[in-house]
C-alpha cells in the first residue's frame, strides 16, 4: 500500500525531494537512489536507509520500486524517460522535459505511440497554494474572464555564467507554464524587450528583460524577469479580469517594523518560497500512483509546449522581433 | 515502522485528524475509531478502512494501536485520559486538558506520578507557520524582547447559547496558551473587561471581552475576543519588543479588487485558517512516537495552567478586579 | 479680506504655523509676532515681513491683527488665553489648555461666562485626513456602531528627562482627544497598566504604558503608549463595530523592496505624518474667522475634558486601581 | 502681493481650479473668469465674487488680471495659448498642449520665439505626493538606478462614445509624461498591443491596451492601460532599480473589515486620487508667479513631447510594430 519510490538524482533538488517522499508524504517510502556519483548516492542513502545503486536501469527494473521521480542533470531527462518508457512505471520528471526542441518532441511522440500517459512532469507552481488560489478568482464570481496576465520574476542574482537564454529556458520557463495553466489555453506569439542593464548585472547578460505574449484569444500575458535585482526573490502574478484584479504575492504571515521600515521579508532564495508547493506535488503525485488515477500535475505536452515557446523566445530575443507560436495539434492523449 | 493511531471521537474534528492521519501524514495510519455515536464510527472507520470499536479501553488495549488520539467532548478528556495512563501508549489529546480546574490537576498529578510524560495537548496554534515565524523574530536581532502583546480573536458569530464564560474558556483560552508559549514564562495577573455588546449580540452575552494580563516580568498581554465580529473570523497576535514590532496577520496569498474595494478574503470560520497548523501538529507527534523522542507540542502542564488563567479569567470577569495567577510551582516532569 | 492674524510663540511650532499661515493658507497673513525671547520673534518676523511686538498684550491689541495664535510654552496658555478674553479676538491656542485641572476649569469658566466661544483649541488630529476617513467609517453603511477603540502611538525615543505623568498629559493626551472626538462621548473610567520597561527605557521612566478607558456607553479604548519604541514614530487606530472593523494607519504611498525587506518607511518623527492636519487645521479656523463661522477645531470644553481625563490617568497610574472620570455636566455653550 | 488669477473655462476643471484659487492656495485671488457659455461663467464668479467678461482677450487684458488659468476644451488650447503670448502674463494650461502635433509644434516654437517661458502645462501628477516620494527613491541611497518602470492606469468605465485614440491621448498621455519625468530622459521607441476586449467593453473599443516605449538609454515602460476595468479607478507606479524596487500606489489611511473582506476602497471616479497634487500644482504656480521665479511644473516641451508620443502611439496601434520616436533636439530655453 506505500508506494516505494525510486529517485534518480540526489543533487540538491533530488535530496529534496527523497527527504520529502520519506518523512512528509503519507504512503511514500524512498527504496532505491542512483546518482551519477556514487558517494552522493550512498550518502543519501543511508540517511533514508534506502538502497543506493549503479544505473538508472536498475532503478525502474527494481522490484520494490513502484514509481520513479528524475531529479536529475537536465540534459539526461529525455533519454532517461526514453528508458522508463520501457518499463512502463509512473514517473515524475523534474522540469524541463528537455533541453532541445527536438528531443522534447522525441519524448512526446513516445508517450504518444505508448498510448498512456506515464509521467507527470515538476512544474511545482501549479501546487503552490498562492497560484491555485488566484486560479480560484478567475470566475464569474471571482474576477471575470481574464484579460490581462502580469508576472514578476526577480532573483536575486543571477548565477556566474549564465547565459540571456538561459533566463529564458530556466527561469522564465515557469511563467510560460503557469500562465498557460492559468489560462488554458496556448499562445499565439512573443516578443521579448532587453532592458539596459543595471550596473551590478554582469557584462554580456541582458539583463532584465520584458516578455510579451498574447494568447490564442488575445489575452496579454507581460512578464518582467530580473536575474540581478539585488533586494531578493520575489514572484508576483496579477491577472486583470473583466470584473477585477487579482493579485498573488507571497503570503507573509509576519509583518515586521524596525529601524524605520514596516515590512515583510523576502527570501534571498527561491526555495523557502515554494516549498509547500514542492511536497503537495509529491503528495498529488503519489495519491495517484496509489489509486492509480490521472496525475494532477503537468504532462508531457505541457513541457513540450513550454520548451517550444522558450525557443521561441530566444528568436524573438535575437530578432527584436514578434514571433508566432506554432504548436503541433495537441495529441488526443492530453486532452 | 508505520503509527497505527487509534481515534476516539468521530465528531468534526476527529474526523479532520482522522484523516489527516491516513492521508497527510507520513508514518500513519489509523487502525481503530471509537465513538459514543456507534453509527458516525463505523462510517469513519469505513472511509478510512479501520475498524471500529465499542469503548474507550477497546482504544487503549488493542494491539494494533500503537498511539491514541483523543478528540472526544471536553468534559471527557479527564476520565480518558485516565484510562490511557493505565495503559501507557502516547496520546494526542485535543484542548481542554480538562474542564475544571480540580481535574485539570488530578490530571497533572497523575502523569507527573506516572513519571514520564504520556500526552501532548492540542493546542494546535504552536505549530501555526504564522505564530512559528512571529516567535522567531523574538531575538536581539529581531524586534528584542518582548514588552507588549496584543492578540485580536474575531469569529463571525457566537454559537447558540454561548454563555460568556466559555468565550473566555474555549476561545480565549488560545490566546492564554500562545503568549504564555511566546513568552516563555507564567502570567501573574489578569484582569476582563466587559464593552458595551453591539446590537448583533444576542442578549445576556458578554462581547466583546478585553482581557488584560501581565506576566511574572511585567509583559503586558492584550487580548480583544469578539466572539460575534459579523465581518469574518480573524486571529492576529502583534508583539512589540524593545527593538521593533512583528505582526502575524493571515499569511493570505490573493489580494481581489473588485466592487471599488481592494483586499483580501476572510474565512467565515477557523478550520480554514489553520488547516496546516492541523497537520503539522500531527506529522510532529507521529514523528515523536516513532522516534520515541520528546513531544513537540503542548504539555499536560501547559493545559492544566491555561485551565487555571481561564478559572482566574472568570474571577476576573465576575468581580470585575485585577486578579493575582496563582500557579503551584511547575513539576520537574516539565521542565 | 485677510485675515491677519498675531503669532504668540516663535519655536518650533509657532514657526510652522506661522510659516503655513503666510505660504499655504489661503486668506491669511502674519502681521505681528511674539516670543518670551525678542530675537526668535525678530528673526521669524523678518522671515515673514511681520512686525516683532514685546509683549503678549500687543498682541492681542494691535489694529492690525485680528486673530490670535497662542503657541507659547504649555505652562503660560491659561495666562494669555485670560489676556485674550479681554480682548475678544478670534484665538486658536495650541494642546493643552492648562497644565493643572484647576487652570484648566477656570479658562472653562471664563469663556462660559463670556457668553461666545473665542478659541479653537490645537488637537490636530481632528484633521488628519486619516482620523476624518475614519470616523467616516462609524455608520450603519461602514462598520456599525464603535465596540472596541484600539490605538498605537510609539515614539522613536523619549525626550531625555521625562517622566511618566508627561507620557499621559503631553503624549497619550492626543488619544484622549481623538477617542471622544470619534465616538462623541465622555468616558466613565480609566485604568493604566505599566509595563516592564525595555533595556533601551531610561531608568525611571514607565514605559510602555497601557491605558484602558471605558465610555459613558461602555466603548472599550486602549491605548498602548511606547515612547522608546526604536523602530519609528507611528500612530494608529483601529476601531471594531458592530459591522467590521476599520484600522487608519499611515497613508503610505510608496513601498519599497530592498535588502530583502519590502515595506513602507516610518518616520523618526511626528512632524511628517501629521503636516497636512496642521494645514488643515489652520485653514479651517481662518475660514470660520473670515465668515464667522463656528470653529471646526475642538473647543475648550474639549480641552478641559483631555485635561480632567490626563490627571485621572496619572491618579490610576500611581494607585494601579480604576479610576472614576467625573466630569461636571457640559455647559450649554458648548452643545 | 495677491496674485489675481482669469479663468478661461467653468467646467469642471475650471470650477475646480478656480475654487482652490479662491480658497484653498494661499496668495491668490480670482478676479475674472470666461467660459464660451456665458451663464457658467456668471455663475462661477457670482459664487467667488469675481467678474464674468465675453472673451479670452478681455481675460488676457483686463488691467486686474496678473495671471491667467486655461481650462477650455482640448481644441483652443494652442489658440488661447497664442492670443496669451501676445500680452506676456504668466499661464497655467491645462494637458494637453495641443490636439495636433503640428499645432503643439506651433506653441513650442512660438514661445521660443518669444524667449521667455510663459507657460506651465497641468500635468499635476508631477505635484502627486505618491508620485513625489516614488521619485525620491531614484538615488543611489534608495532603489538605484531605473530599469523597468510597470505603470497601471484603470478607468472604470470608458465615456460613451471613447474611441482607441483617445485612450491614448487622453488617459495614457498622463503616463507619458511622468515616465519621462522619473527617467529625466526621452524615449526612442514604442509599441502598442491590443488585448481582447473584455464582454463588458463597449463594440469597437480596443481595450485593454499594453503600450511598451524604451527610453534613449535602454529603461523599458510599460502601460497596462484598461479603460473599462469595473473594479474602480486606479494608478499604481512600480519602478524596479539597479538595488531595489518602489511601488507608488494610493496612500490609503483606511483599511475596513466588512462582509469577509479586508481591504482599502477604490473610489469611482479619478478626481479625488488627485486632488491634492491639483491644489499643489496651483499653490506652486502661484508661489512662482509671486516670486517671479521659474515654474515648477511641466513646460510648454513637456506638453509637445507628450503629443509626440501620443501620436506615435496610434501609429504603433495601427500598424501592430514598434515605431521610433523622433524628436528634434531640445531647445535652449527649455534646458
Amino acid at each position: 500500500m506505500t508506494t516505494r519510490v525510486g529517485v534518480i538524482g540526489a543533487g540538491n533538488i533530488g535530496t529534496a525531494h527523497a527527504l520529502n517522499l520519506a518523512r512528509a508524504v503519507s504512503g511514500a517510502s524512498v527504496g532505491v537512489v542512483f546518482d551519477a556519483d556514487a558517494v552522493r548516492a550512498e550518502a543519501l542513502s543511508a540517511e533514508l536507509g534506502a538502497r543506493a545503486v549503479r544505473s538508472v536501469t536498475e532503478v525502474f527494473d527494481a522490484d520494490d520500486v513502484d514509481a520513479v521521480l528524475i531529479a536529475s542533470p537536465d540534459g539526461v531527462h529525455a533519454e532517461q524517460l526514453m528508458i522508463g518508457f520501457g518499463v512502463g512505471k509512473p514517473i515524475l520528471c523534474e522540469k524541463p522535459l528537455a533541453v532541445g526542441e527536438a528531443d522534447a518532441r522525441a519524448v512526446l511522440d513516445a508517450e504518444v505511440a505508448l498510448g498512456r500517459r506515464l509521467v507527470q512532469l515538476g512544474f511545482m507552481r501549479r501546487f503552490d497554494p498562492g497560484y491555485v488560489q488566484l486560479k480560484a478568482e478567475l470566475t464569474p464570481e471571482g474576477i471575470g474572464e481574464p484579460l490581462i496576465v502580469h508576472n514578476i520574476h526577480r532573483n536575486t542574482r543571477a548565477p556566474y555564467g549564465l547565459v540571456t537564454e538561459q533566463t529564458l529556458t530556466n527561469m522564465v520557463i515557469h511563467e510560460f507554464d503557469i500562465a498557460r495553466w492559468l489560462l488554458e489555453e496556448e499562445y499565439a506569439s512573443i516578443m521579448v524587450l532587453a532592458g539596459t542593464p543595471g550596473p551590478l548585472t554582469p557584462a554580456g547578460q541582458h539583463d532584465p528583460l520584458l516578455v510579451v505574449l498574447q494568447s490564442a484569444s488575445g489575452v496579454i500575458v507581460e512578464i518582467e524577469a530580473f536575474a540581478n535585482a539585488r533586494y531578493g526573490y520575489e514572484v508576483v502574478c496579477r491577472v486583470t479580469g473583466s470584473q477585477g484584479q487579482a493579485v498573488m504575492g507571497d503570503g507573509s504571515f509576519v509583518t515586521r517594523s524596525k529601524a524605520f521600515t514596516r515590512g515583510v521579508g523576502l527570501p534571498e532564495l527561491w526555495l523557502g518560497r515554494f516549498a509547500e508547493a514542492y511536497r503537495l506535488q509529491l503528495q498529488g503525485w503519489v495519491d495517484a500512483v496509489r489509486s492509480e488515477g490521472p496525475f494532477p500535475g503537468a504532462s508531457i505536452w505541457d513541457g513540450y509546449a513550454a520548451t517550444v515557446v522558450a525557443n521561441r523566445a530566444i528568436e524573438a530575443h535575437r530578432t527584436g522581433r514578434r514571433v508566432a507560436i506554432d504548436l503541433p495539434p495537441r495529441p488526443v492523449l492530453y486532452t
